[in-house]
């Protein structure tokens, strides 16, 4: 038996598409856009960026005649793992090579605190080759340290400096380029001559805009997790007993829900962006699947699936409130935990302080939930959100609602929550290509001597040939948000837009969906068959550049 | 959007391979082996089927020009789903076409019952090619009634005899072809002319032996938990934070975790069949995995991958003994478990007669899978075993293990099941074309006036143009058990030989997959790349076969 799998040999062969602009090396001419400004709050963006702010954004000009001298670059991977991270290292570490043969890769370990502590390796050929199209981070690891104290820049300065380091990329999500970018404006506020360029990096599809088309890795993750929700699918009805309440990733964002949700076509698929707008509550949400649930067994169907965004539980408005209440009550006395019962006694917490409202909400949760919430606290004392099982919330109080009110149907439930299934997965087609061409794209940057910008391939819709690759000056996603108490700039995060043509297109369809049987079995990620089973991005960038 | 997903659309095109025997359709000559026996129990199996008992197993040897007159078929979905069973309905489908252009296909729906209560469809070429190479038992349904009783055959060959139809296939487990063997022995001492023919199918894998290579599904499903197994480990060795426990099915047998671990090389995967024949404890396999994770992190690899099979906590010695002595006396004493407070009183629980060991092994389980063992009893007030998380035991008693002897060293854990992603995945190419193969050859079988027999496909290491089908008599498995205080026949379950190739290439490797990060990472089923990729068997065959 070899010590890789016959796919993962198969794959080490495949040569990422690139655009064609890349069709000689990433030795290209700029041809500057119109100046930037930023997303929101301009002044005070130009403020703390006077070096970087207002850079036009810049396309490529093919120029194989362009002769560049060897640069040392390195690469910092950034926060959680997403499929395809291996492949912008490859496009970098190719790109460079492209512009000179002298050029040096090297990675700093472990995330951006590598390259304070200067742990770093060198990627040479024989490492880069043993990753190409690989998932996973683990070729240098990833790390979620945050660059933002001037004592890590210098020392990052320093420690390039010592490796003759002309460039670094960060791949990273909103936060890491965030911080990437105040990076860059120091860098270059020094005159250290190090470039800093991001590659857009999130499996929750929330660092998007008119430039970004997607984050990498969104396109895999949806998919590993739409082929589970599929499978579940055929399950529920081959076995007509069960429905499935499945939870995915997206704490902030319900991108991957919506994804799966049209890819499967689950008869019920929540979005939290949805839930907060219309103000729903924990009851309205239970009551509502349960009404699907009854409408479905009229039709002899016992049987459904559920899609859950993981945050969606802080979108409700009134779990915040009490949540708060709760947070406050619980850290004003802080014994109050550990003298309430198990199952938490609501007399107790209301003459503690629980609003009426809260202690409603809270009494028609089931017991384990309410125990956690109450016992469960993090060191500040605060409740948990993150590790509420939203998943066996929902369906548990789906089953309680149908017990009171619909006895005499039959109504049984299941629960699962996909996360790390997905989140290092073998990059798709779709996500190898695009990720390479990001890294490609970060070469002929810094072989540009551009600085301060994520790289950017446009036009996913098309065929990679088509792709548009170019660089957008950070500052320009930017506006000012109250952060901890303090006003700091960050890129804004990409909600699911409620007038987007993705959630538009589950409106359109989900009554439908609901009533119906109409799964689709979107099956395992293919490599090697027709272009249509293997090349396609999701459905949402589908609808959202169509 | 269309209705099936690109996947769906490329497989509905796909032909799956046939032994050559079939190159022309199912019309065989049948040749003759040695006169079978029983596996065991020869005399009261005889006696049990004088009809049947004792007859040849036989191979195929094509004939093209022999002629039959058109058969009506039915087919049943016994139990579990498991990937292929459309494919075993193709096969059939296909198989009395090619013996006769008028030959019909029914389906009972719902399983066995429908036979009883006569709910049937007829399978024409317009729904049959809807679900060629799908997952699922969707198609007919699949149910759990069991066909035992005099009444439920009379009933059978009523609604066969009203239909014309000549044979039955029974797709099902070892339980379902037992009950099989016996309406097929009941259908030819009524001289009804009714033949019964089964299908080996199982996910688990406890479905074989010498004749049969291997059950149905099996292949899939380890293949589709290996992917997600594989998935995680490459999030393990990226994050580096933290121990994955991963159960998988498998209550009886640990076939899928033993498959599992050796296509991912696992640091750890229990063996139910080990852990009960050296009687290990719980607090031993604890131990052995804290032992494990103190060495890998002595060498800064925090992190693991460990795979259980799904009936683990049956097959330890002194669980089975606290299982019984907690069902003894809450038995005997009703309302015991609702006086005892939540986290069960264990010097209660003595009062009551539970042992000096048992209260040992009790204490040593956390609180919240001690309350389900007191509080979460069936009807009969039996303990719910199968409803125990192990994944979430065994995970957490090695937390507290390591927090009381290895504080200093960081362990933390995540706990996954796998059972529904993979029982209805699309089948991979293999069981599409056994499945196939599976039902081609009961078609052979029917046209050749056979019955109580298993469809046997072999030879299944090689290409599957060299396949070789045949027929094996059900009795000939057979041996007679103990089950619910009578004997009954039953087809032996074939459980994990600790002395089998799969079993000791586990043993070879084990301390070495433990100590270092060896893992492979299978990848998603692929069906349109290269062969090594997309027709190899599992490892369990392969190393059995050799």
């Amino acid at each position: 038996m070899s010590a890789i799998s016959a796919l993962q040999a198969a794959r080490a062969a495949y040569q990422p598409k690139l655009p064609t602009v890349f069709a000689n090396g990433a030795a290209v001419n700029i041809i500057e856009g119109d100046a930037t400004t930023a997303a929101a709050d301009l002044d005070q963006i130009q403020a703390l960026f006077p070096e970087t702010y207002g850079a036009p954004k810049v396309n490529f000009e093919a120029n194989m005649n362009k002769t560049t001298t060897a640069i040392n670059v390195a690469v910092i991977l950034s926060g959680g793992q997403a499929p395809g991270g291996h492949n912008v290292i490859a496009g970098i570490f190719d790109g460079i090579i492209s512009l000179n043969a002298d050029s040096k890769l090297y990675g700093f370990l472990g995330g951006p605190g590598g390259a304070v502590d200067n742990k770093y390796m060198e990627i040479d050929s024989a490492i880069m080759d043993a990753y190409r199209n690989t998932g996973g981070f683990d070729i240098i690891g990833s790390g979620r340290t945050k660059l933002e104290e001037t004592a890590q820049f210098d020392q990052v300065i320093t420690n390039c400096k010592a490796l003759n380091i002309g460039a670094l990329v960060i791949i990273g999500g909103d936060d890491s380029n965030t911080n990437g970018c105040v990076l860059a404006e120091y860098c270059k506020a020094q005159n250290s001559g190090i470039l800093v360029i991001g590659a857009p990096k999130t499996i929750d599809g929330d660092l998007k805009n008119e430039d970004i088309e997607a984050s990498f890795g969104f396109d895999t993750a949806c998919k590993v997790y739409s082929e589970l929700i599929g499978n579940i699918s055929r399950d529920a009805c081959s076995a007509r007993k069960y429905w499935h309440f499945i939870k995915v990733m997206g704490r902030s964002a319900s991108h991957i829900a919506l994804e799966c949700g049209l890819q499967t076509r689950a008869n019920v698929t929540l979005v939290s962006e949805e839930v907060e707008a219309k103000a729903m509550t924990l009851g309205g949400i239970v009551a509502d699947i349960a009404d699907k649930a009854v409408k479905r067994a009229a039709k002899g169907e016992h049987f459904g699936i559920v899609v859950i965004p993981e945050g969606v539980i802080e979108f409700i408005p009134q779990m915040k409130v009490l949540i708060a209440e709760l947070n406050d009550l619980l850290a004003h006395d802080a014994s109050l935990s550990d003298s309430l019962p198990i199952a938490a006694d609501v007399d107790q917490l209301q003459s503690h302080g629980l609003s009426a409202e809260s202690a409603s909400v809270y009494l028609s949760m089931p017991a384990n939930i309410r125990q956690q919430l109450v016992m469960d606290r993090d060191p500040h004392g605060n409740v948990q959100v993150s590790r509420i099982e939203t998943e066996k919330l929902i369906a548990s109080m789906v089953e309680m609602y149908m017990e009171e009110n619909h006895a005499d149907i039959h109504f049984s439930e299941q629960h699962h929550f996909f996360g790390y299934e997905g989140r290092c997965a073998a990059p798709s087609n779709f996500d190898a290509d695009y990720c390479y061409s990001l890294g490609y794209t970060a070469a002929a940057l810094i072989g540009a001597g551009k600085t301060a910008c994520l790289a950017s391939v446009k036009n996913l819709k098309s065929p990679a040939s088509e792709w548009v690759a170019g660089g957008i000056p950070l500052t320009s996603m930017m506006n000012v948000e109250r952060r901890h108490g303090a006003d700091k700039p960050v890129i804004k995060k990409a909600l699911v837009e409620l007038d987007g043509a993705p959630f538009k297109e589950l409106v359109a369809n989900r009554d439908e969906w609901a009533l119906h049987s109409n799964y689709v079995f979107p099956g395992p990620i293919q490599y090697f068959g027709p272009t249509e089973v293997c090349d396609q991005p999701t459905i949402t960038l589908t609808l959202e550049q169509r």
